[in-house]
C-alpha cells in the first residue's frame, strides 16, 4: 500500500498533535455538487450508484478533486444495505425516501432474518472500498461505515422513513425480547460488516446512529448505546500497522456524551446543538470530537461562515483531538461556493490552536 | 371567582407539598378524542375551533369530562394566533399544516409589523380565557398559553413549517439585526398577549419553544432563550392573591437546563430525552419540572405504560416540585383508553412519593 501522504484526519482522532485542525463533510459526495449529480443521471439511480464500485469511486473523489482543503474521504454507500443484505428488499420512492418491500413485525420474522456475510452478500461495497483506495493513492485516508442497529432496526421495523418511530417503540415497550434479538444480530452484523471495510481499506470508521437521539434516556443506553458498545468491542483496531480509529455519532446525543465516551470508541461525533468546549471539558481525555457547525450556516455568506468556523474552533480551544465537521449532512441547496469557504475556513483559522 | 377544589397542579410548580403528583398532557384536547373530532367537524375547521370562544371551551372540557384524574386545563388555541394577529394571514391547508399568506423577509416587512393589542386583535382568545374559567367553576386551574418568540418567528419568515429553517437561519447568521427586531417585537406581543390571559383568568402560563432545540447552543441563548427571560419578567406573577407560574418548554433544550433554569419562571418543561432525576440533580431548588413520559408509549399496553411511569417517577424520586406530563403532546393515533391508564398510573403510583 503507498504510504499516506495526508495523515491530519487519523492523528487527530488520536489526539495526536496536528498542524492544523483536518475537516471533512458528512454527505460530501451529494446533491449540492453538479459534477454529482451528472453521475447520479448517468447511473440511473441512487442504489446504482452504491452498487456500482466504479460510479461509487467516481462520487468519492468528486469533492476531493474540488476541494483540496478536504483531508478525508468517505466510502460512497447507503446506510440500509445491511437491511437490504438481509434479504428487506430495499428501494427508493421519489420524494419518499428509502422504503422496503418486507418489514419486520413479529419475532418469528426476526428469527428468520440472516446474518449477512460481508463478501458474498455486501460484495460490493467491499469492492468499492478497495476501488476506492487504489484511487485514492495515499492522498487522504478513507473512512468506511454503517448504521447503528437501532437506526437501522427503525427502518426495517417501520418499513421505511418516520416521524416518531412508532412501530418500533412499540416493539421496544410491548415486545422487548423481540427488538433485542433484532438488534443484536445488526450489532454481529455491522461489526462484520465494518472489519470487511477494514480489511479492504477503509481507514476509519464511522457509525451513524441517526436516530438514537430520539430514545429516552434509559432506552438510549439499553437500545442503542450498548449494541454499539459491543460492535466496538468486535472491531479490528490496527490493520496495516496503523490504529483505525472509531467514531460514534448519534444525532441529538448531547445529553449523553459521558456514557458514549464510555462505550470504548476513539471519538464521538457531536450535532450543532452541543457547544463542543463543553462537551470536551465533559468528555476530558478520553475521546476525540468531532463537528460541529449547523449545516444550515453554509446558506449564510461566507463572511458569516467564517464568523462561525472560528467561534467553534475557539470553543474547542488549543490542542489536537478536534476533526471539525458540519454537525449533520451537507445538504442539497447549498452552493458549493459556501462549502469551500467553510473549508478554507477551518484551516485558516485554526493553524493558531496547534502552535 | 370560585374558590380552586383541586390546586396540585400550582401548588407543585411553586414546589409546595402534594398528596399525588398532578398530572395533565400537553394537546389533551385533540384529535386522540372522538368527541373533540365531532366538535370539530361541527366547527367546520380548526381555526373556527379556536376562534369562537363557545368551541374552545366545549373542547377544552372534554378530556376533563373523560379523565377525572386531569389536574389542569389548558386553553384550547393555537400557538400562530399572535402572527395572525400581526396581519401574516394565518390559514391551513389540509395535510400541510399551518401557512401564512405574508412571509416576512427584510427588515422593511418586520419594521411595519405592528405589536397586537390583545383585547382589541385578540379578543376571541381573552373571550375564550374568561369563558372556560367560567365553566371550570374551580375544578383545575386553567393553563394560558403562547409559542416562544424564535418559534414564532421561524413560521413568519418560512412561511409555515420548515425542517430545516433554511430561511430563518439564514437571517440569523446574515442579517442578525432584522432577526433581533422581530424577536423584540415578538417578545412585547406575547408579553401582552400572557398578561391578557392572566386577567382574564389563566392561574398559569407555560411558553412553548417548540424549535429553540433546533438551534447551536449559542445560538439558542442569544436568538431564543433571552427573549423568554424578557419575557418572563415582563409577566403579572401574582393575580387574584395567588401566584401565577410560568412554565418555559424548549423541547430538545435537554442540554441548557441550567441556563433555562435562570431565565426566572417557576418550572421547566423536559422532552423525553432527559432523564428528569439527572435534570433535577442540575436544577437544584430553582425550579419545578414538568414531563417527561415518550408520547409514543401511549402506543404500548397499558402495563408497559404504568411501568415507564413509574420509572420516571422514580427517577425524580420524593417530594414535591414534579408535574407529570408528555415529553410532548399526544398525538391523533393513541388509544383513549391508554390516555386514561397513563392518567391512573400518575395517581397511583406517586402518592409514596409524597408521604
Amino acid at each position: 500500500m503507498t504510504a499516506l501522504k495526508n495523515d491530519r484526519f487519523l492523528r487527530a482522532l488520536l489526539k495526536q498533535p496536528v498542524d492544523v485542525t483536518p475537516v471533512w463533510m458528512m454527505r460530501q459526495a451529494g446533491r449540492y455538487l453538479p459534477e454529482y449529480r451528472a453521475s447520479r443521471a448517468k447511473a440511473g439511480d441512487f442504489m446504482s450508484l452504491c452498487m456500482n464500485p466504479e460510479f461509487a469511486c467516481e462520487v468519492t473523489m468528486q469533492p476531493l478533486d474540488r476541494y483540496p482543503q478536504l483531508d478525508a474521504a468517505i466510502l460512497f454507500s447507503d446506510i440500509l444495505t445491511i437491511p437490504d443484505a438481509m434479504g428487506q428488499g430495499l428501494y427508493f420512492e421519489t420524494g419518499e425516501g428509502p422504503r422496503f418491500k418486507k418489514v419486520v413485525s413479529t419475532m418469528a420474522d426476526i428469527e428468520a432474518l440472516p446474518i449477512p456475510d460481508p463478501h458474498k452478500d455486501l460484495g460490493y461495497v467491499m469492492d468499492a472500498v478497495s476501488t476506492i483506495r487504489r484511487e485514492l493513492n495515499g492522498r487522504v485516508p478513507l473512512i468506511g461505515f454503517s448504521g447503528s442497529p437501532w437506526t437501522l432496526a427503525t427502518y426495517m421495523v417501520e418499513g421505511g422513513s418516520s416521524k416518531d418511530y412508532r412501530k418500533t417503540k412499540t416493539m421496544l415497550y410491548d415486545n422487548p425480547q423481540a427488538l433485542h434479538l433484532l438488534l443484536d444480530k445488526l450489532a454481529q452484523s455491522v461489526t462484520s460488516y465494518l472489519n470487511g471495510q477494514i480489511m479492504a481499506g477503509a481507514q476509519a470508521v464511522q457509525i451513524f446512529d441517526s436516530w438514537g437521539g430520539n430514545l429516552s434516556a434509559a432506552a438510549y443506553q439499553e437500545f442503542s448505546l450498548a449494541y454499539m458498545r459491543k460492535i466496538v468491542s468486535g472491531l479490528i483496531r490496527e490493520h496495516e500497522g496503523r490504529k483505525v480509529p472509531v467514531i460514534l455519532f448519534t444525532k441529538g446525543g448531547g445529553l449523553w456524551l459521558e456514557s458514549i465516551a464510555d462505550a470504548g470508541a476513539d471519538a464521538l461525533g457531536l450535532d450543532w446543538t452541543c457547544d463542543i468546549g463543553n462537551a470536551r471539558d465533559r468528555v476530558g481525555n478520553k475521546v476525540a470530537l468531532q463537528g460541529n457547525m449547523d449545516p444550515t450556516v453554509l446558506y449564510a455568506k461566507p463572511e458569516a461562515i467564517r464568523t462561525e468556523v472560528g467561534r467553534i474552533l475557539a470553543s474547542y480551544g488549543k490542542g489536537s483531538g478536534h476533526v471539525f465537521n458540519l454537525g449533520h449532512g451537507i445538504t442539497p441547496e447549498v452552493d458549493p461556493e459556501h462549502a469551500g469557504a467553510f473549508l478554507r475556513a477551518v484551516h485558516e483559522l485554526s493553524a493558531q490552536y496547534h502552535e
